[in-house]
């Protein structure tokens, strides 16, 4: 039994492993599915185990007491999560959100499992930091995007994955809100939702957004 | 010769290492000191090498292509700086910026030495890595800090830095530039250092801003 995948290419570390050890991966991981919009780390703190993506896409976000959300970076399939087995990792004292974009389907590692292996196999351990390290990359990247761009980009950016994760044109936010997710001031939404309507990028009424042209919103990401 | 230090208590992976090993390091580091406001790592592409602070303080920090800056995290004696040594780090690809924000003395292990022993010793780079994702932690914590504090707080956490960094009082930036560094809109600045005024923290006048009381300021960080 166990999971038949090409566990060579997905695992960097696989040549480094004892067959003992690779024998109690193949063994012990699981293939999981979860649909699209699913909180994939809830209460787990962590611990959930380093996720081998197949399918699917996830985002990867922090969240204020006050609920608001800023994604951090987004993981693809062929992709290696290990921040959702931080729990195992020291050094990384900063819990975040997962969530599915899409349906997807994942290989889970569970944590006690590789954390047996880190204990005896040093590469496994070089591997996980190392991969936390290359989101740490993507992370300055978005921080980078955040501080460093217009508000206008920031306002369609967060119109854009709004669309995109809700399958719908028309939204249900107020500019308050909006401001309040992409750290910025009512009056300066307003303004440039007011230049999106002259653009004919979007319509306004009570309470609703409505995303008319998806080609030019996507012009201003 | 060699540099006389606690090595076995600054670095962590030191009982890892060989005595030849060991050798290398202490005969091959230097010991280096910095002025206040040096910018530490101008055209090494992050390749000076890993520096052990023993006094001193630097700040980490990102620059846009239009010169606008956010500090990540600060080092202070007794941490290690693994930034400066990122060309070791293949899952590292963006750069940073260190500047002393006080005089400071290092020792700095040559990132050619420190590749070398990275090559034989796999303890050297977990150390690495996993100091890299420290400092993600720290990292995250920053953007939770820009994203999701108010802006009152961010300007005055601005005002507070800058009158640290430069050791003045009278600040000489326009609400624009503020604007610019904290990634909010003029306006909004305005209106802030205007409610400053009356609570008597800060004095305007033309293109210059005079801290007035840093005690009040400082309530406000």
């Amino acid at each position: 039994m166990g999971i038949k995948m090409n566990w060579e290419k997905m695992l960097p570390f696989w040549e480094m492993l004892s067959e003992q050890e690779r024998n109690s991966l193949i063994e012990n991981s699981t293939i999981k599915e979860y649909k699209k919009n699913t909180l994939m780390n809830r209460n787990d703190s962590g611990c959930l185990g380093a996720m081998v993506v197949l399918t699917g896409q996830m985002r990867v976000y922090i969240v204020s007491d006050e609920g608001r959300e800023v994604t951090l970076y987004r993981i693809y399939g062929g992709d290696i999560c290990v921040l959702s087995a931080s729990c195992l990792l020291d050094a990384i004292i900063f819990e975040v959100m997962i969530e599915t974009t899409a349906d997807s389907k994942v290989i889970m590692i569970p944590s006690p499992l590789l954390n047996q292996i880190m204990k005896t196999n040093l590469h496994v351990e070089v591997f996980l930091y190392k991969s936390a390290a290359e989101r740490f990359s993507d992370v300055i990247w978005t921080v980078q995007q955040i501080l460093f761009t217009g508000i206008d980009q920031r306002i369609a950016s967060f119109l854009w994955d709004e669309m995109t994760r809700s399958g719908q044109t028309a939204l249900h936010y107020t500019h308050e809100e909006i401001a309040s997710y992409i750290g910025s001031a009512r009056e300066v939404v307003t303004r440039f939702l007011k230049y999106f309507v002259q653009e004919g990028v979007i319509s306004l009424s009570r309470g609703q957004i409505e995303i008319l042209n998806k080609e030019k919103l996507k012009s201003f990401l």
